[in-house]
């Protein structure tokens, strides 16, 4: 092969990359590289340490979409300020000091409602986050909106904590716009940490941990000073001060993992597989973090016990034990009418693991069911157990709505419906970032499977919206 | 240079083609290539049209930004649905026919509420696009669910209408999924366009023209069967049903430049620009479309009769007439009252064009101030036509608020609040994609830049949530 040729070659290479680029989006390449397959390999063992067959379909390719999803949520690592802002600062007129301020000199500007999500340096889990950026322009010049957004995500791409988030974003605008003062404002969101236990005690725990942080430079450096109220005002906070929303959080620990779980590994669970932790370290470090920075020294552990409530064991016999308890004492939930109508327990709230992105998702059953001949209804806390048991280990959501189905089928003389509506952690965190999806999934029995009527009467008693 | 080294080369550019994906994201490499400079050139010209120096720092770029844009926005062209869906197609049991459906055999599966955006063929601007999807699975698999929003994304990353969009998202999910059928709901909004003489005619016109359309193939096929109403009620779409959609939406022509703009080109514009009507069409054909498709020939058109509305002009002279003739006449707007007392004119609607993107923003305007001595209060269509004089044309946000505050604040004696609260398409329909964030920006003059009593007067009179 000539010199022509490769030169050739070399251009159809940088094509077909290109084209890869644009095809397939964000991260594309990041495949072969040697830290994804490092992450694949620590994924394998977590999911061989939850008691899983690796080469089972629906997990063979489980450990390449976590590692992908992984390194594209933390590309903020490799990402440069700089690069994002240079050539989108723009000269604008202001006004003299002694007039007022407007345009490129002191008309305060506020980019509102920026949705981003970043990952818990806590627990390696996903947290979401509403940003706002507001700044002081100065030097008669003002930065291209979508900036505010993109060089906030360069930091929400990382391991993170909610306030060092705030402090970063706001740290490196300052720099690069070199304003009169920037103020950051973000509503940090993160999924709560339930235990099979604490769902059978507790029957409707919190979703999410809520947190709101601030964080100024500048003219903002001074939480007491008006500009603040201003912009808490611009922001709906209105009465709010920075100041107030230091004092009432206590972000410090924020995640649920720091809270719930440092006390409650299940006793079955005994101590925690020391090859699955190491794999959680060499994710960290694959990442390109230290995994002895202080912050993150726990997290492998926290994320491994975290994990372990999604371990494979032996349903079946668990559940048998528990129906059996439990099926001496059928209750009525207030719902109870003659056989004709259907008998509904809506709104049961459970957690699950994706199988395919080892990410949770969570929320509501609905159930519908006729009692069959010398049937009694089943009792609230049943059906609540039985979606428990089927929703802490690794799942689809299809086959969670089956399996929910075909156990309380029997139970209830056969003819029941149940629908399944959760929102996806997968669906927020990876490159499809899809903040407000949900899916709802449906299994029909019995008379609901043939009769459209039963189906229909079923429907029109679900909440209009499902909130969870 | 020996071979050995030419293989390093190659590695390095392939590693480093790599990091530029992980860094800047999709369309990486989109700069070089020869549609991308066939659009900016086209740019050019429409922007020299429009009487503008393309040489002006804020324009520089612009023509780069825009063809990057379009070729980002449509990159569905180049995408294949059976690469998406390969591999994401899990076995997934469901139950026999005779007892009912679940899982991989019958049981629905819907994701709701995925934020798409799409580019309207009729004008070339992008419309927002809230898309559910569902279908039942058969052969005893499910697809992965980030697919369903992916393959949907495919088709809307083109240009489009609602129909034809639904209709295709369905048909490709139809032959890659192979389910017993597929069913697809699109919310479809795109912005009006009124003109700056509709504006002054009409004080609040409707922002969005929002349309409601559907397709469904397999079980979904005949509108009326049941399967429709269950989708329809778990999308909350209660007794509407598929035929009811098609049936109230006249969608055939529902953007708004087929409807308003035809009859409606200012007299002071003549004819076209046939020059600017030709870079339209070239543009039609960088983005790999025939501008002879029956849809696309008047596309060229409407885009440059739209793109008019912001032409350069002698602002300041137009202004000056319409001032002079209204200022005999100032009238109360029912909030006048004392002097110490704040006047306000708020919700103000107004549409503008960000020389960044050349693409719309729009939103609101609130105005303060304190009326000097002897000064009486301006009226309300006044500062309504100030607001319409600056905003059409190319801008930013933050000029836009200075000119505002200072064109008004002579007739009021110097001190006055301007807050401009917009939504920028550019923010929705770029790489970005923030759907839901908004942009205010103020200017303050007089008393209010050293007064934050003032100013807080004027922060607790505007409407906390600003509707547009």
């Amino acid at each position: 092969m000539g010199a022509l040729d490769e030169g050739h070659c070399d251009v159809e290479l940088e094509n077909s990359l290109k084209l890869g680029c644009i095809k397939l989006g964000v991260g594309v390449g990041v495949e072969e590289e040697p830290e994804t397959a490092q992450i694949e390999n620590a994924v394998r063992v977590l999911l061989r340490g939850l008691g899983e067959d690796i080469n089972r379909e629906g997990l063979k390719k489980t450990p390449l979409r976590v590692a992908k999803a992984l390194r594209e949520g933390t590309r903020g690592y490799n990402q440069n300020v700089k690069d994002i802002v240079q050539g989108a600062l723009f000269p604008e007129a202001g006004l003299d000091n002694r007039v007022g301020h407007a345009g490129g000199a002191g008309g305060l500007v506020i980019v509102r409602d920026l949705d981003l999500f970043s990952y818990c340096e806590s627990c390696l889990l996903p947290f979401q986050v509403k940003c706002h950026v507001g700044y002081v322009p100065s030097g008669q010049r003002v930065v291209g909106l979508s900036k505010l957004s993109r060089v906030s995500d360069v930091f929400a791409k990382r391991l993170q904590h909610p306030q060092r988030l705030a402090d970063e974003i706001s740290s490196a605008l300052h720099l690069a716009i070199r304003p009169a003062g920037v103020a950051v404002v973000l509503e940090c969101q993160h999924l709560h940490f339930p235990t099979l236990e604490s769902m059978l005690l507790e029957s409707r725990p919190e979703a999410w941990v809520k947190v709101l942080v601030s964080s100024g430079l500048g003219v903002f450096e001074d939480e007491d000073v008006s500009i603040w109220s201003e912009l808490m005002s611009l922001l709906k906070y209105r009465n709010l001060t920075a100041d107030k929303i230091r004092s009432t959080n206590s972000v410090g620990h924020w995640c649920p993992s720091q809270v719930s779980l440092t006390s409650k590994i299940p006793s079955s669970m005994g101590t925690l597989d020391p090859s699955m932790v190491s794999s959680a370290t060499s994710i960290l470090r694959s990442l390109g973090e230290d995994p002895f920075r202080s912050e993150l020294v726990g997290t492998p552990a926290r994320f491994v016990k975290w994990l372990m409530n999604f371990q494979n064991c032996n349903l079946e016999f668990k559940l048998n034990g528990f129906v059996s308890n439990k099926l001496d004492s059928p209750k009525s939930n207030g719902q109870m009418k003659s056989d004709t109508q259907i008998h509904c327990e809506l709104k049961i709230p459970f957690w699950s693991q994706c199988e395919h992105h080892l990410l949770p998702f969570h929320g509501v059953v609905h159930i519908g069911y006729f009692c069959g001949e010398g049937v009694s209804p089943i009792g609230n806390s049943l059906v609540q157990s039985i979606v428990h048991f089927y929703g802490f280990k690794l799942q689809v959501q299809e086959r969670l709505t089956r399996q929910i189905a075909e156990t309380v089928a029997p139970l209830v003389g056969g003819d029941i419906m149940v629908v399944v509506d959760a929102s996806h952690t997968c669906m927020v965190s990876r490159g499809i970032e899809q903040c407000g999806s949900s899916t709802a999934t449906i299994a029909v029995l019995g008379r609901f499977s043939t009769d459209s009527g039963a189906r229909a009467l079923f429907f029109d008693s679900l909440p209009s919206t499902s909130n969870f």
